[in-house]
């Protein structure tokens, strides 16, 4: 098995840079970046000290790994007009399958890292898990060499695994968040500071090193205190969705306890 | 204005256990636990070398504060079985007003530590948030003494604003732990670890230092990726409650962009 030592990034978004900058730190040679908006593209590129291709065909076809990080809907697109190349093409999207490449393309794969990416905002890449996929299985191992480099969990799965792991982040982390706002909000309203939250938001997520969510839940719905959750709906009353949300959780919770 | 030395602790449960900790370990005295059940009274007493007291009316009258750490609905009969005492009277509940102490009891007061506290979990006390209310002038400047010796942050808000801290904090560590029982189940239907996702969970609260819950929006719904989102809820089609939730809070995030 060669390898991968080169890689051509298309991309330049915030996966494709912080993989980048993640991959250049770990040694490997970035040949160049491409990008629908060529700007972007010059933008990464000086940041890597890398070149900036202007259109797609001017991808060199001697790259060891082609590193697809665009959005899903993009992706398409991009695969079809991409250049016959060697290399290993491969895309990081969670919920998208090894099936967006044509069988012509043999050294098909997924890298997805599963994080979330913040513009300018550096990332600690050993700890973020790294889901690969490839009926190949050189270049399996390949991917398994490169996730490697970066970090220290590097975990074959299928595109169904994948995209259920994708679907488990967004209420993991989108959907949490969500909740993170309802509660801002809520104190804004009232003068309070978000930061007053933020002890307590670290020690539930704290809890789930030593025990699971469902052992962790507490709260007036596991405790079944009707009380204080129909005084909390009617607090909510100038907010319907919140309420809706406030209530069909509740519910949920409740059950756990039977 | 004199501060408070000795405390009588009336509650024996994870509250109880973890404020009389940290009130021992900064040096105040702990004249002895009352608990419903004296069994309990007796185990939390053994740990911090201090009475039990079998019956309510064996509480000394000499305490300087008697802290009351009993569920919502224990606090009221709690409070109309106490004898008469000179301290102050404190209960820790953070939905439940400062009227539910009677007229008659002058040095009535609230001392919410806004925190979720796991039995067998020890806390770093000094990074809770104190939250602390009081008619009395005299009183809330001895909480405020009381709170800075175990905490750095000691605030006085009023009945209102900490019920509706309250709720917010249901939203942000309640039901966030509620999305993370849902990722975690779905995970475990598809043999994957729920560890996978904590650096992406540590991530999503540790974005909150530096941006709002509103500018660390991400996933599908903020992106209005219909097609993510449709195949989601297709996933979801076994279990009617998830896929409704999903659908819920996919549409306020949508509105989040507008």
């Amino acid at each position: 098995m060669n390898s991968i030592q080169s890689l051509v990034i298309i991309g330049s978004g915030n996966v494709a840079t912080h993989l980048a900058s993640a991959f250049q730190d770990a040694g490997l040679d970035i040949l160049g970046i491409y990008s629908q908006t060529f700007k972007n593209s010059q933008i990464l590129a000086d940041k890597l000290n890398a070149n900036a291709f202007e259109s797609i065909t001017d991808i060199p076809d001697t790259a060891d790994a082609y590193l697809l990080a665009v959005t899903d809907s993009a992706l398409i697109k991009i695969v079809s007009e991409m250049p016959i190349v060697n290399g290993v093409l491969m895309h990081t999207s969670g919920s998208v399958g090894l099936d967006v490449f044509p069988t012509r393309i043999i050294r098909s794969a997924v890298f997805y890292p599963l994080q979330t990416f913040t513009k300018g905002k550096s990332i600690d890449f050993s700890s973020v898990p790294i889901l690969i996929e490839s009926k190949n299985k050189i270049v399996l191992k390949q991917l398994e060499n490169l996730g490697d480099k970066i970090s220290k969990t590097v975990k074959s799965i299928d595109s169904k695994q994948r995209k259920q792991l994708h679907l488990a982040a967004v209420f993991a982390s989108n959907f949490s968040n969500y909740m993170y706002h309802i509660a801002f909000n809520l104190l804004k309203e009232n003068d309070l500071n978000f930061d007053l939250l933020k002890p307590l938001i670290n020690e539930t997520v704290e809890k789930l090193n030593s025990i699971s969510p469902q052992e962790a839940q507490t709260g007036p719905a596991i405790r079944d205190d009707h009380k204080t959750i129909n005084e909390h709906i009617d607090m909510l009353d100038n907010n319907p969705a919140y309420q809706h949300i406030y209530r069909l959780i509740s519910d949920q919770i409740k059950k756990l306890k039977s």
